[in-house]
């Protein structure tokens, strides 16, 4: 009987291959099966030896769910004596499923080790100069699929986020007229600031900006796609103030190279 | 009169040098000065060139806050041409007080970049086989820092946090008796439970758990000290199952391999 091999969750970070850690990096180079899902990028899979076998198991939105065939396959290639890595988008254990998967590794006797990532739910508001937390702005974050607004959305208990201070919803874009809605049903004010980050750290990357009344609206007319982040509250107002600033030095700068010349 | 150095905001992830990303290591390669906190590695420290200043800027803890220092040095040091690393624990837009320093920086016409990085938020109970969201366990997560639970308190909506499945406390050692009190009074049930991460992927990473009730003694029992994250929710439950799996596989391949010799 060989040894069974170890799979190897990792996050693999919001897209940018820049943006694995180096222990990422290291467990896909001694890969020898690399499952990997819809948001990974070819830069990511380059790293790994070229004799690897690559699968993809991503999941097209609105398809059936594969997460079955997932842990079949993660099982099967181990048992093989294989070295796997199940390249994960952002964060293995935050709404990745990475749970589940581990449980069922451990239920079938299979070693695996959890690689942490760059999960987006911070990476992707930073990346269009959004502080999820300032000390005069927010003091509190929560986090939440744009999935659970449809489906699972009754397990959202909507009046309870209306009152933490910054919102962040991944995977959003088809929801993001619910999620509104919901929020100032409960008693978010309309006015409050909302940004929608589609692509963050891929070249796609755009930002739209308004307030919760009108951030489906203007998503709808920038054709937004996925994947998308929306952060919803005053630290929103920290973007519009850097991006202003940075403009405004920025013009300064490029008058004094002016004079030099 | 010399070109205005830039300065990189940095996230040096939890501790473990490993954890940094790709584009963290290059930057701090580059660096001429390096501002850190108290929370930065060695291994870390190690990867900036030699010739580099490294500059300690930590605020130990109960100390007086020296954000003005901070920033006064980041502009003195960007304007004497430097290139200027600031590294902060974690990411640096999440209660890093990055958000602020952007803002003086593009006050004070100095460019700068951001960097992500791998949040203790996530990655802390991740350490802990505890995945902060499971399809049937939870679907939401607030992130609150321990240090909000005095002082800045009020701002703390202990009803509404009381009613999202999961909740991470960063920097909570010392108001672990308060976050429990508030919470329970707010409604949470006190069987809830609870897992407390001292100092996650630092060589005295350590482990409590328990309940909503129970964990702030357990905590005092066995001397946690900071910094530690304290998670709370079912979700600390799946550790409980993955810990139980895993030594169950463990010796089951034990007895095999006594068996094959």
């Amino acid at each position: 009987m060989s040894k069974v091999g170890k799979v190897y969750l990792v996050g693999a970070g919001p897209g940018d291959p820049d943006l694995l850690t180096i222990r990422a990096v290291q467990r896909i180079s001694i890969g020898d099966v690399i499952v990997y899902d819809r948001l990974i990028q070819q830069g990511v899979l380059a790293l790994a030896k070229s004799s690897s076998e690559k699968i993809y198991m991503g999941k097209p939105p609105g398809h059936h769910c594969r997460q079955d065939e997932i842990h079949a396959l993660l099982v099967e290639k181990a048992r093989q004596g294989k070295t796997v890595i199940r390249l994960k988008g952002g964060d293995p254990f935050l709404f990745g499923r990475g749970g589940e998967e581990a449980e069922y590794l451990a239920e079938h006797g299979v070693p695996f080790e959890v690689v942490p990532g760059v999960s987006a739910c911070l990476s992707a508001p930073l990346s269009a100069n959004i502080a999820v937390t300032h000390r005069e702005a927010s003091s509190s974050v929560a986090i939440v699929t744009g999935h659970s607004a449809f489906g699972n959305g009754d397990r959202i208990d909507w009046h309870a986020l209306a009152r933490i201070d910054t919102l962040v919803f991944l995977m959003c874009v088809h929801n993001i007229e619910t999620i509104a809605k919901n929020l100032t049903a409960a008693g978010r004010a309309p006015a409050t600031p909302a940004a929608l980050i589609q692509m963050a750290y891929w070249d796609g990357q755009h930002v739209v900006t308004g307030t919760l009344e009108n951030i489906a609206a203007r998503a709808r007319t920038q054709e937004v796609e996925p994947p998308a982040t929306l952060v919803v509250g005053e630290v929103v107002n920290l973007r519009e103030r850097l991006q202003q600033l940075v403009a405004e030095s920025e013009r300064k700068s490029k008058q004094e190279e002016e004079v030099c010349v």
